[in-house]
């Protein structure tokens, strides 16, 4: 989608010819991470230049490392970086792009461009859905380059008052649990359960749900995920280690009916299996977390409680824009743990290792 | 709930001492169905007497005879007539009842009262879930006795030009799709699927469906099934006794997308286990038909098309109310065959052999 | 609709012959409150006697006992106490109660009950507007009446932390302003506009809001106001009394595209003429307080802006159990000033001069 | 909007290099039209060029042309020819264009583009409130003219069996009474009031709100506006000029509560004034139809009765799309008179002296 044609700003004289970008070696269980110097793109008429400050680093960049899901691969589509979280300033403009200019700051998200031409882009809800979609990381070079093209009618504004390390996270798991809680339909006073509360997902859902005046109950493992569920607004903390059974405990919270949401945040088996368990009548289970398991239930169960269970992807544009604006009033804040450009291997290792606490973001000028 | 006290208006001089019954005899797996004659049974101070034309046989009657769900028994309530759809005309009112008067059209449905004080009864679309929900012919007399008492809060108003027979199947199977259309939140123009369109609850739906503006799609089996949903509405039908795949039928007729919402009023497992892939992104699988089966999927599948699996149980006084204004224009008319009351035991036998098509309804007066 | 059937639990004995009551005297522009003792009445079948502590004093009395407004007058109903905001305790309980027991909690509202029979009060929505409804000290006795029976099905619970001076304004105010807000459907992080935000309904629309995640905007007047409204979680306070344009400052706050509701708390013609000026396209104007005033304007203003202007009455059963839970959780607190029921007269004076700062509440122990 | 660069398509040989088009003389109230002769348009990078077979005249359109409201006017745009209702063909696709080719069936709306990166574009309900919407026919060459370059991103594509004479008024009239009844939530079963039911837009609304399953009742006069009204769907006809009262008519239908909405598809003051007195408890004046009028009433109306008065603006890309489809299924179908582009004068004097029945719709083939 970009070009090669020279329609350059003059004011882009600082552009470098290449930049570092963290590139998949050897697709598959065995890649590598080799961070490289690739040539810095020329955006298209439509599209915008960005130099990032910021990317985060996401479970599903993984994912198209190993290639260990029935999906396209990348080097399918010549793309060698992935990425999804990204967070700059614009440094170049196409030739036909007149709402961007040369210093604005722009985060990129796990859909770079939608077709903003069928229903499912027309209707509000479901634009990233969209068939057309183009998968930013997968289907065209991702944030983990640090000079990436963006189209000029798809990059999210990041507003002043929040950094781009903010910002990074935000573009791809706080609009993901922004979304699914406004699928939820709950309501301010509700019950949100989120199991997998203190992980990268999860962490931001209990602080937006806890903003939009829910009564927030996480589950999750251990005292350091117990401080910070509780620091950032949980009323009650289920550790998962420790209690006899996750399920009664809600049931105990909740008056013996159980809680209005469940926000499955995590990919765990057991978290969905006993979700349906939790709710009460005319209550929703969310699927947000992704890994092999199974949702569901004897219809029976469905029918005697107007049980819902309802899956949602990455949020929307504008999804992407209210989670910030919560950001930018200080009510969501993501947890990371800063690397270097030049340590990102050791980032998608850490991550491939279970041992990140909140997100990893990667510093592009470090 | 009712009581001996004698508040009988004096009006009633013609309500006989007894009346015929439907009777389970030895309940449990060889249960029979005995026609006795049994007590008119007095209102208390809140209900008012019903002199019932006409009932409906469900399938749940079987359950409660067959003692095969694990759930309460007739038996610990004594409780020995089954029956939740019956329609007919008041013959005495209690001392505290105003707004009830000898005459009136009365109609019972499943839940013959509810507590109308809890949040469930109070949101308008829960009061069925109620957990003090008193379930007709199971807790209470149902309606395979000819008079029988109904609160006066809790009964049915029958539109003039709705018959009893027509009423009584609405009572149950009539709201139940009605409601669950409802909560589909499924738009004039949208595609919706009946598999089992042309059976007792189905059928109902394709109709109601159709007067909602929708395009139908029903699935059954035979030509005697294809004639009636044709008839009824549907715009296409799907055998599944000849198509190859009845998932790629719905795909091809919706234009490879699949339809906005699938309403499983059949409990084959089969239809259960098809019904994700037969909606496209945002649709709706809708359970309502109840036999042991599975209704779920990989959290993937629901997270990739937004998927939302919703059970819903019997109708609201609303929703009844709004299926029989839907009757009384002529757009809902259920399809039944009509016993005498002496010949319950051969409808109940036709339903368990799954011989009946469309509704079993019993006439009092034959 | 009470008796004087000997129906009283044998428990009260220690419920008195006579209690004391506010009395309208003269009623008409020169009306006079007289406290009189008065004969406690007794539960019919389906009520509950309560015993009164507290009870609010609302603008809404003052119209009953001035006979100003068009509507039906409370000597028409052999009605001499107004009053509709009453919180206390159940001392008797008629003969068929079975929901109730002497000692629990309950709260009197607007409507002292409704139909629960027609589609208003089955959609969860509407009951208050029921055609059937009693209108509490118009139609029945009213809570300036120490003993006052009330429907069993239609009396509130109040919560164990929730006290009867905070109980009594929310059965009226409080539940009205929530349900204004729950029916401008404005979500977490939009801007919500009270005017009138220090004033009776005002300041708990405020704490609402506030406790829903939105921005909340208070108008008024005065440096007591404002303290009390950045108090109560107002972020912007705008006295109109100082401002040029109170619509400019709403302008300037919201980014100049105005804010998404604006809940008209306050029967000032002038604050219902500039509300439309002050919402963003498909914004709300809630109508809300009620004086001889106009709302509207020409149809262009309506669809340049997807106008909406909405007006909503006091809420129903279920708003006022939300609204409660919010005051159990300490994030809707009332502020009022109290007055033994021998001083009713000068609390009702006080209102009538325009002087009360929140509510007056009357202590019927005092 | 349009350039001058040569990024035309081989295939477009057969353009000529100038078409006809109606363009306003002297504007203000002494206006005329002229056809001229005037140069074909070249689309830019993401533009293509339509060749319109037809175009409906709209009362905006007069507006225009008038200059009688207080809003920009076409010479500030240089704009000369109005139009906003065009139905034709792909003749030539800009650079960037990927999702046209030539051949391709496309209409044009009344906004000839939004900025696609607002909230109001965003959210799926408001992107024609867009505030850099750009109007077609005012700050565009509209569709009067016969070849017109249109946004590849903004332009809706047209049904194979939807002619051009009927795709024109969909996109317009059509798409904003579409966009009225989604907005005003009524669901089948419900009473829809169209006053001006047998007008260009009403005409649409009777039929759109029949293919949803409501009761249309529409208002009219005269015994042809009677007849076209019946034949298309509505239940029941009021003819103003014959009733004494239409509003007591309309209760009259609906059992004394009224409707639950009423789409104010003409201007008349009268219309809009009796509006809010002929809905229900909870129901909607939709405001549709412009002209110096005033809606709206003392807030104790809209209280009571919990009255919404909602205005909605031209439909979006979706509601066009959707409403084509009603019209592809055969359930929409425009009334129209067709001229030659010859004789648009007359066309345009047959509206401006209230004469036209449905709408007029100009053949730039005859």
């Amino acid at each position: 989608m970009s070009t090669t044609v020279a329609n350059i700003d003059t004011k882009q004289s600082k552009i470098p010819k290449t930049c570092k970008a963290g590139c998949v070696v050897n697709a598959g269980p065995d890649f590598k991470i080799a961070v490289e110097d690739v040539p810095v793109p020329e955006p298209g008429p439509n599209e915008i230049l960005l130099r990032l400050n910021a990317t985060g680093v996401c479970y599903s960049d993984l994912h198209y490392m190993l290639e260990d899901l029935p999906m396209p691969r990348m080097s399918d589509f010549q793309c060698r970086s992935p990425g999804h979280e990204g967070a700059g300033v614009v440094v170049a403009v196409g030739s036909n792009v007149t709402n961007w200019k040369i210093g604005d700051r722009g985060g990129v998200k796990p859909m770079w461009d939608i077709c903003m031409n069928c229903e499912l882009c027309w209707d509000g809800k479901h634009e990233t859905y969209c068939a057309g979609a183009v998968a930013c990381g997968l289907m065209v070079a991702g944030t983990y380059q640090q000079y990436i093209t963006s189209p000029a009618r798809y990059t999210t504004r990041i507003p002043d008052n929040v950094d781009d390390f903010t910002a990074g996270p935000i573009m791809c798991s706080g609009s993901t649990i922004y979304s699914s809680i406004i699928a939820s339909e709950l309501k301010p006073g509700d019950w949100a359960v989120f199991p997998g509360g203190g992980g990268g997902v999860g962490h931001m859902g209990v602080q937006l749900a806890k903003a939009m005046g829910m009564r927030v109950i996480a589950i999750d493992g251990g005292a350091e995920k117990r401080a910070l569920c509780e620091k950032l607004g949980a009323e009650e903390f289920i550790d998962y280690t420790t209690v006899e059974s996750v399920e009664a405990e809600v049931l105990r919270i909740t008056s013996g009916i159980g809680a209005h949401g469940i926000f499955v945040t995590t990919g765990s088996p057991a978290a969905y299996k006993i979700a349906p368990m939790m709710v009460r009548t005319g209550g929703r289970v969310m699927c947000v977390g992704l890994r092999s398991a199974t949702v569901g239930a004897d219809p029976a169960w469905f029918i005697l409680k107007n049980l819902h269970v309802i899956g949602t992807m990455v949020g929307s544009m504008k999804d992407t824009d209210k989670a910030l604006d919560f950001a930018a009033r200080g009510l969501l804040k993501p947890t990371y743990e800063k690397f270097s450009i030049n340590h990102l291997p050791e980032a998608v290792q850490k991550l491939r290792d279970g041992k990140v606490a909140g997100r990893c973001v990667v510093d592009f000028n470090a």
